[in-house]
């Protein structure tokens, strides 16, 4: 079987020039089947705002709303990752530039009505996927650079986290694949202390997590990342690892200084 | 030989939502290897204003500076491109939404700087193109949907026109498919008189056309368009059409109500 690493990169990433630039580098030299998955960063904000949008917030979470769904899809879907796939091309990198409506590689619903409306905010189903989509452009030798956006194959565009983008790109291709997700951020790995580096929790099983849940010493932002990831590796995904970006090449070389996740 | 239709619409097509439906639909049913070229409408300069940008203008002609290059990049890659892949998925059509970059498959140069520095405008050299990136898309079933950007094979996306980009893709594709060139807009054709539909002209040859053009009779727009109409005609393209896009099925079957261009 063929080994395959999915990367995705995030916001903190995409908003430093110089690690952005290193992480592309890195990215172009690994060997081998690969994915890249990207965030938005804070220049959707940025447009947003010079567009007078006013982001709407419900528990701190962003309602998906009509000119929120054009902004993203604008953004993360043509600013963030044709530029992208323009760079790779220029590293020798044959990139794709993707959404889940490109080839129906990744469908999703309407996040149902329930005391909040989200609005354009898509869920990935996994059991109603065809991984043959994504299958084949790895076969053709191309490189997916997927946008964190879905389709609800009715027409419309859903706006879908990243996170669960990358873990569900990993699962759908785990069965035809050795399959590792690598979520890449501007931390060490999982930190006990997310202020000091020193914390690194070099490995994390589902019973410590819950245990550090339950002591709150995790930072808000990360508990999704790892939900997705415990996600991952519950499903057959080979390897899940979680770390610093500019380490992207030693978490590829099986020696990686983050955070590795386990059962 | 298989055969090949490239369609190319243009920014009135998808300023009407009627017309574009109605496109789309058409499109969906059209059997057989097929490219959908869009351009950009009336919506790229709302995103601008709304943002606050000024778009330049040299002899007629929009200078792509910085701004207007991520401006295109967001609505023309992002906004227009995806929608339509979304849309035409739900017509389970294929789509693939590209730029000239993913999987390199349209390369063009930054024009130089002669007395107007156009900025981020990119001429294809067909010489330099390598058509195989193309046709693994279409022998592998998907339907490529191209937004009007290039690459330079250096990192950087390139402002290319909608039309060119059509006329290139069908000459590339000529030596390995049957190839017809379409550009689809909102009159029957060309006109004698752009005002009179009863003036089209069904039949043009090179002569007449110069003849025309002499004589002031052809409207400035339609100019560029027929410029890379007969030029595709020269290159191998074996049928090239120009016509109303509510007649894109009629164009399709070979009895085309609009302007056929001959040598």
């Amino acid at each position: 079987m063929e080994s395959l690493i999915v990367i995705k990169i995030g916001g903190n990433v995409l908003d430093e020039e110089a690690r952005l630039t290193q992480v592309l580098n890195d990215f172009s030299l690994v060997a081998g089947n690969k994915i890249l998955v990207h965030g938005g960063g804070k220049i959707a904000s940025r447009i947003g705002e010079a567009m007078g949008l006013k982001p709407r917030y419900v528990d701190g979470r962003r309602i998906t709303d009509d000119q929120t769904l054009d902004l993203v899809t604008m953004v993360y879907g043509g600013l963030v990752n044709r530029r992208i796939v323009a760079r790779l091309q220029a590293l020798a990198c044959n990139a794709l530039g993707l959404t889940g409506a490109d080839g129906d590689c990744l469908r999703a619903s309407k996040r149902p009505k329930g005391q909040t409306d989200y609005g354009w905010a898509g869920d990935i189903d996994l059991k109603v996927q065809d991984p043959s989509h994504c299958r084949n452009f790895l076969e053709q030798g191309w490189v997916p650079v997927f946008a964190p956006l879905t389709h609800d194959g009715a027409g419309h565009l859903l706006n879908t986290n990243a996170d669960t983008i990358a873990s569900s790109l990993a699962i759908l291709m785990s069965p035809y694949y050795n399959t590792r997700l690598l979520y890449c951020f501007e931390k060490k790995g999982v930190l006990r202390n997310s202020l000091d580096e020193q914390t690194l929790i070099p490995d994390l099983t589902t019973d410590q997590y819950e245990r550090l849940k339950a002591e709150g010493c995790l930072a808000d932002g990360i508990l999704p990342k790892l939900e997705n990831a415990f996600f991952a590796c519950r499903s057959g995904v080979q390897e899940v690892l979680i770390g610093d970006s500019r380490d992207l090449l030693a978490h590829c070389s099986g020696f990686s200084p983050g955070t590795r996740i386990h059962l």
